[in-house]
């Protein structure tokens, strides 16, 4: 009945996921006019999906690894390099979507970081990368004590929480700020709510509840590994002897 | 020592809401020329000072009631009494926050509800009065049993969370159109990070820091009331015999 429940959320979970991927595409092909790589407003498209694919989507499904009951049963190794490779390609798609904005911005003579937005976003990446480094550094290599791990570990899951928490909020404040920007001085502006207004908005009212999803599913659930399993076997990369 | 680190951290957050409160204040006061209640733009600017401090600060602190040692022995009934008391006072702050901007909408016949931090702030708003007259009704009224607050109060404490990550991540938006809208057509606009910019972004970037901190006292930390005291003890309003 749990595991029933909880493959019904994994369901709901992979749709919302899918959806937010999907209508950032739609929104940014159909109204914005489609992608390119040559430092134009088509490369800024990249920027959304990316962050959102990347900071969002597949940075919430990474977390959840340790939540399947396959996960509870024999060796913990082959999850952990799951959770850190899935964390790593939702790093890498992060990157690639910052290239995106970072070089629209140089081409085009325009400043990076100085909206609330990008000093936001730019803290979540930053902890990201000092989240992913830990705890490949502590859970992963085989060095750190039983007693280190024990006490990093609820650090680390609240960070994971937090750095997801960030980027929903840069999600909601870059959308906020584009659709400002993009239906500035047309017909029907921000106010008038164009179709385009409300795909969008909808869109990061999405990627809200996907996030309050994932956050539930990580911190509220019952469906968390037992606790004996994690602290008293230490499986260290290189000497795993399960 | 534990109890030292948590009036530490007591410290800190008061500091850092008070700070997130006036610096608010001051931003309002000295770059948007001040306050009034008069359907103005000045009286927008009481719009972010009360929802900063009634959605995040008074909220934040009202979640915490029951990380206070003090409250882990004796009755509960005081504590929850105090808890609900400051959460309605930080919803009575709430709408007059409220108030403020759709009196200044309305006034100046501009239009409500269009963009995204205002469809997200209005959900946070919503979910707010849902979850405290749930909370009212279920753990302060007589009637529920044991095993239904037992079921309710893990889905509490995620939205009291959850409403407050959504409130951090409508601030920011906020935040970040209102610096859009009030440096648009200035010699110095917000790209060019003049010291309006500066000081409202380190107070977002303050707001963040302010709520990361309620959510570690309140989730992962393990200043906790033990766990047999919340869930033996039905200590309904009407009929406290302690």
């Amino acid at each position: 009945m749990a595991s029933g429940w909880f493959y019904l959320s994994c369901l709901l979970l992979g749709s919302l996921g899918s959806m937010c991927i999907l209508f950032t595409i739609y929104w940014m092909q159909y109204w914005r006019g489609g992608f390119a790589w040559n430092g134009s407003i088509y490369m800024f498209n990249w920027h959304p999906v990316l962050m959102v694919a990347g900071m969002v989507v597949f940075y919430g499904g990474a977390s959840l690894v340790y939540r399947l009951p396959q996960s509870w049963v024999g060796p913990k190794l082959p999850w952990k390099l799951l959770h850190a490779a899935l964390h790593l390609m939702a790093f890498i798609l992060t990157v690639v979507g910052l290239v995106a904005v970072f070089t629209f911005h140089n081409h085009g003579k325009i400043a990076n970081l100085y909206s609330l937005h990008s000093w936001l976003g730019i803290t979540a990446v930053f902890l990201f990368a000092c989240q992913w480094c830990l705890g490949f550094a502590v859970f992963l290599l085989p060095w750190a004590s039983m007693w280190l791990r024990s006490l990093l570990k609820p650090i680390h899951v609240f960070f994971g929480a937090a750095i997801l928490s960030l980027s929903i909020a840069s999600v909601i404040s870059g959308i906020n700020e584009k659709l400002f920007f993009s239906l500035k001085n047309t017909t029907r502006p921000y106010n008038s709510l164009p179709s385009e207004a409300v795909f969008a908005n909808s869109t990061g009212m999405l990627v809200v509840a996907f996030g309050l999803l994932v956050l539930y599913i990580l911190l509220a659930s019952s469906w968390k590994r037992p606790e004996p399993g994690i602290l008293t076997d230490r499986q260290p990369l290189l000497h795993d002897g399960e």
